[in-house]
């Protein structure tokens, strides 16, 4: 048996055919070099842009992957390695992480085709992290592209991050948590994620609070005798507006007052004109109750007055894409000291070949113009690359970044975009395509494949 | 800093509002047992029933639940606790849960507001772990309702549950893979949840093996060196049919060949009859690729001619719910040797007081004809109760049941649902009412508040 104790570096969480094919190249000494790119195949319907997440966790995993004993004993005991000799098996025990990682910085803006993520490693290597690394980026991906809406919806009001219940499980809510911060949001209420990551927690009190007494106003002065300066008290348990009066008879500033259901435009207007009569102006009036980006803009067209925005379910297991349709791909394969690029030409569902890049041009205002995916080897005039090279034989290039400054570049990039980008709707897409010497590449690599069907 | 290698006992993975309402009930000395019940407000809309899961991670965590030393420092850190005395912290440092438990057995049939779980304990402890609870009970919950609902459209044929890469995260792939397991998948192709629970684990080989080689053929020959009874082989990394001529051009026959795009009602009726014609009768035409219940309905629509399933996306993040609607909500409070029932009246999301249980009575096929949802004091004659006591003093009543226990129970349980909730579009529902008792209390608490107002 194991636990999730050891699930960080686990390399046992991966697809059977990850190591099924492992076994393969192992055995039939298939002895190659491969590189492989991460990206997405394109961009969810509502979405503009994406903001890249989650490499910090997926370098973590390629710098401490292995097999415990256990799992190796485990592996050999599956009636589908039967075959397979000893010499797997050791390779196992012994398998670490030895390739280079180039990557696109958290924070980032990408779009669809744009490799955010490219491994080059013996083949072994490099395919049998792919589940994990998809998952990895592939969450955060979504996540920070969802809550960078979110954020712009707010227009400047604090948004929080509200999704730990909602999540899938304990450590989805986590890295929701994080990439919703990479993306602009002020904090969470993860009280775990906060301390992992550092992100501010904000809490206040939850409808079983008001219930718990047998008197509204009691519990309101119960939780201002303990929290005198940060109380934020909840008015919607039985009836908003009573709940507020009572608050206002009884002269006791709160912090902030919090609604979590009913008609929030209207009862917010209502609230601040009450709190600022009284001269409460500061008492900030905080929003909650499965918010998004589109409900949030309703709010303020309707007038609404929120000095900030609690947003649960939408950050944590979003509605508008289930997932990114992210993939990993092979692109590239060096044998014997040729190297071969490798494309897939199913109808569908078929990739570009070679080791790429990804150069961006920006306009006289400064604003990105267009994107060019390109051969690494490429270097068009004035295109900006956005692959960095971050690990080598297996190690960092740099230290972990701080995650304030993913978050302050997320922030500076979305400066950059064109602003019809920013809209909550589709807008004509960022133009994005590829190089020349690229289109000719996938052009040579059909006619080498059909040349050999 | 932590790690996340402390998150399944970590009692810090919890909204701050819980803790700043520990905090509370604690300095202003309210003390008292309070009962929290967790259900689904209403079904998702596709979805006829639900299938119960994720209680056992629920116990492990509740059995384990603590803070660390650095966790309770973290949070005397926190400004939000500038005035919390000393004693909160001393509290955290002990905290434990001493609470009782009952709940619906993983594999049950639930329909929309009755409780699966409902916890009797001192309030700080009943409260202070929801966002736990609601992670573990909503996800998996959520995930085997709807691999339920694939399996009954894949009539029999093997499901194999393939969403690791496309889960939120590794835990949550793991929890998607046990939670379709429950409900009568087949296996799953994560090996870290094959090991950790038991569950058959399958796998073949991914298009990248095929682009590896220069060759598709040899592509093919090598992994039947290395897996000769076992090799899966995939046919649609170029073109479906030249590669299904090449494997048998071959004559060395596979366990098996697997679809991942395309045509797949056509290309699997054509590679049957290829396979027949030479006696490869028994060689599986396993189909994946963005499969859902609804797509594999169409396939047999079109008379597909498939083996067995794999099914990624639809399973770990499911398109028709983001998640379901579960609340975990006060529903009584015992303090100072008298009981108050407890209910939340606000507009939209009113809620019944009172500890409950759900009876399920059967019609004279067998099968069920109705729920109560009554007072746990009720005993409906020919209602079979439906929560179990599970916890009593913080301690499970009997060891953790076996995966499969709860398999054969789903298996069995669907056997019973009136045919009509067996259909993937939305049928009549089934008849869930609340008793007359728990109606007349919901009635009294109402006055009783609204008294109070």
């Amino acid at each position: 048996m194991s636990s999730l104790a050891n699930l960080e570096s686990s390399a046992l969480l991966t697809d059977l055919y990850e190591l099924t094919m492992a076994a393969g190249y192992l055995q039939t000494g298939f002895d190659a070099r491969a590189t492989f790119e991460l990206f997405v195949r394109r961009l969810p319907s509502e979405r503009n842009y994406l903001i890249a997440a989650g490499l910090e966790q997926a370098l973590e995993f390629l710098e401490t992957v292995h097999f415990s004993e256990g799992e190796v004993e485990f592996i050999r005991r599956d009636p589908m390695f039967r075959h397979v000799r000893g010499e797997f098996f050791n390779y196992l025990s012994r398998f670490r992480f030895t390739g280079e990682v180039s990557a696109v910085p958290e924070g980032s803006v990408i779009f669809a085709n744009e490799p955010l993520l490219r491994v080059t490693a013996p083949i072994i290597e490099a395919q049998l992290l792919e589940t994990r690394l998809l998952a990895a980026i592939n969450f955060q991906t979504m996540i920070a592209s969802r809550a960078a809406r979110v954020v712009t919806a707010a227009k400047g009001r604090p948004v929080v991050e509200f999704g730990a219940r909602r999540a899938h499980g304990a450590e989805a809510g986590i890295f929701a948590a994080r990439a919703s911060f990479i993306a602009g949001c002020a904090g969470t209420s993860n009280v775990f994620a906060s301390r992992l990551f550092g992100i501010p927690a904000y809490g206040t009190q939850a409808h079983s609070w008001i219930m718990a007494f047998e008197d509204e106003s009691q519990a309101f002065d119960r939780f201002l005798d303990v929290f005198p300066e940060q109380a934020t008290l909840l008015l919607d348990t039985y009836d908003v507006r009573a709940a507020l009066k009572k608050v206002i008879a009884r002269g006791r500033k709160p912090a902030g007052v919090r609604l979590d259901s009913g008609d929030m435009a209207a009862d917010s207007r209502w609230a601040r004109r009450q709190l600022d009569r009284i001269g409460w102006r500061d008492v900030q009036i905080f929003v909650s109750g499965d918010l998004d980006e589109h409900k949030i803009a309703a709010l303020f067209r309707r007038g609404a007055q929120i000095s900030a925005f609690g947003v649960g379910s939408a950050l944590v297991a979003p509605t508008d894409t289930r997932n990114l349709s992210m993939i990993y791909k092979l692109v590239e394969v060096e044998r014997a000291g040729k190297i071969r690029e490798a494309a897939k030409l199913s109808e569908s569902k078929s990739t570009y070949p070679g080791r790429k890049q990804v150069f961006r041009f920006s306009g006289a205002s400064g604003k990105w113009k267009s994107d060019v995916i390109a051969l690494d080897s490429e270097s068009p005039a004035g295109g900006a690359p956005l692959l960095v090279p971050v690990m080598r034989n297996g190690k960092r290039l740099a230290p972990p970044e701080r995650l304030t400054v993913a978050r302050d570049r997320c922030a500076e990039s979305i400066k950059h975009l064109p602003p019809r980008l920013l809209s909550l709707v589709p807008a004509p897409p960022y133009p994005v395509r590829h190089s020349k010497q690229l289109r000719t590449l996938l052009q040579q690599v059909r006619r080498r494949i059909r040349k050999a069907q």
